[in-house]
């Protein structure tokens, strides 16, 4: 009997390296004698050693940020639950390679390699509310383009996506995989009417009714209600674990391919820290759920990676303080009075 | 009879310049026209039209972004209100110098003009819980000190303190300006105790009862109960107002600085946004009083103006995707169905 093609990332989700604990504890050790009271960069800190473990080196470096943008069509769009036809997502595709969308920008501003990838837009995955939107062949070629797409020099990486009608298969993913119904986990994406989000919310209830059976298996939950970039961005997520990149997570859509891994397995997502959080409302519950706090709330819901890309400079301080920062010993700054 | 020293920043405050409406009405324009559906960069596209509106071009540019670090030494910590001895204010000032601190690596992160300006630091101001912290000449010249320091090409300018002793002047100012005891406003600055918190609010009471006869003066106040980077800082501050120059305000003493001449004049931080929220307690209510909110809450508390340097890189992004995106049209992206 030939094994499943979704065998191979089932097996990578088993085996997951951890975080290398002597870089982070050389992290922690330099942050100690660096100029300023204990503990006064905040989170600045904290990032700072969350990317020594993952990396597995020390100092930690911000030399080669990575900005992948995945694409593809949803079959569910045959639904009505977008504002805008499905068409503009070969369009944006076109505007990523022309450098004028919101996500060429941020990278250029943060130093960071951008590269996009289209899944088969020509062919969209089928309609989850009829059936399964992928075969198992179509869900692992997708997590395959993902894992390939991810650099090994990459120091930080963010994943980003592209498809209209993505908003409903995240919701539908994060009700298949935490429980609850389409209102639970709809919202107005793009920018549809309140009719709109009630329509949403019943055929991601049709989807998740029609697929019960394999709401118990992740991958199978993102074979049958995912779609191509969703999968290829959890190919990605997984793949940077492997190759000791940390990650930067996005909004809704990046959080619920996320989100497979992490109910795969609750160690898969240590090595990623939310971004930010989006102004679509379902992203606040999936956040809660995969126990994450994001760095930043700026009512921002594009997708492309762009609250991540954003995010790439708060790492991009958190790196250059820890590395450039003088010791009090060095600096012949006087310490702190014991108390 | 001799004007005071005073009245010409008075005067200043007296006759702000507006927001220029039509850079601004551009900037809305074009946010209209981007690729992406409207409104989804969120606080990104409304400090686009900030930015543009505030330097009074469109489009608005991120060239020059410049930091000022001011650094004044206070009498009041004749009353045991720090963890560090007085000589770390020079110290650090000399660490600023030398590129060893973490604002100089956040300044160099996000293309920043850095300087730093001592005053008068072998000649800390005089205790406010004893007398006045200085003289209508020595305030004067430091807020003279502060608006000479911000270059007119500054497209965006953060002011950052260094200053031991200054969250007790800080809390000071607020509890003059807004109110309450020093209770209220006191915190742990760079780490001393609940003992030493209470402490401090105790001097604060003590300099506010001494000073009860000029409350009603914001610029008095200042003189009274402020300190020479603080003075400064306002002088800058309201010099980028007067040299059409928007303003990021960094954490609590900075804000304490803004909060003086925010209540000689609401309008007068109309050119500020307030770029993080630290971890000392009474910036939430000064932020409150001030009607802001800020872009990042991080859990930073180390003054220097690293809180708002680290926002100069959402500054960054606005402006960058603000700039450089395509539009519609130009892009050959289909836009929103009508509803």
């Amino acid at each position: 009997m030939t094994a499943s093609p979704l065998e191979k990332f089932q097996q990578h989700l088993s085996n997951l390296p951890g975080i290398n604990q002597a870089t982070a504890d050389r992290a922690l050790a330099r942050d100690a004698v660096l100029t300023k009271p204990a503990g006064a960069l905040g989170k600045l800190e904290e990032l700072a050693v969350w990317m020594s473990g993952w990396q597995g080196q020390h100092p930690p470096t911000y030399a080669h940020p990575q900005v992948i943008v995945f694409a593809g069509n949803h079959g569910v769009c045959d639904q009505g639950v977008s504002a805008f036809p499905q068409e503009v997502t070969a369009q944006m595709v076109a505007n990523f390679n022309a450098g004028g969308a919101a996500i060429n920008q941020l990278a250029i501003a943060f130093d960071a390699y951008f590269s996009v990838k289209a899944l088969d837009l020509g062919r969209p995955t089928a309609d989850f509310s009829q059936g399964p939107a992928m075969t198992e062949n179509e869900c692992a070629n997708a997590m395959e383009t993902g894992w390939n797409a991810v650099d090994k020099n990459t120091d930080i990486l963010v994943v980003g996506e592209m498809g209209i009608g993505n908003t409903t298969v995240a919701a539908a993913l994060s009700a298949a995989l935490f429980g609850g119904t389409g209102v639970d986990w709809a919202g107005p994406g793009t920018g549809i009417s309140t009719t709109g989000v009630q329509k949403k919310a019943a055929v991601i209830d049709a989807g998740i009714a029609r697929h019960r059976a394999i709401l118990g298996d992740p991958l199978k939950v993102l074979q049958h209600l995912g779609g191509r970039e969703i999968a290829a961005m959890a190919g990605a997520i997984l793949a940077a674990r492997h190759k000791t990149i940390p990650v930067l997570l996005d909004g809704y859509v990046a959080c619920s391919a996320a989100a497979v891994l992490y109910k795969a397995n609750p160690e898969a997502l240590d090595h990623c820290v939310a971004a930010h959080v989006s102004a679509e409302p379902g992203h606040i519950n999936l956040l809660r759920n995969l126990k994450k706090e994001a760095l930043l709330s700026l009512g921002m819901r594009l997708g492309e990676g762009s609250g991540a890309a954003l995010a790439l400079g708060i790492i991009k301080g958190a790196v250059a303080t820890h590395n450039g920062m003088a010791s009090f010993a060095d600096a012949g700054v006087s310490g702190e009075a014991s108390a």
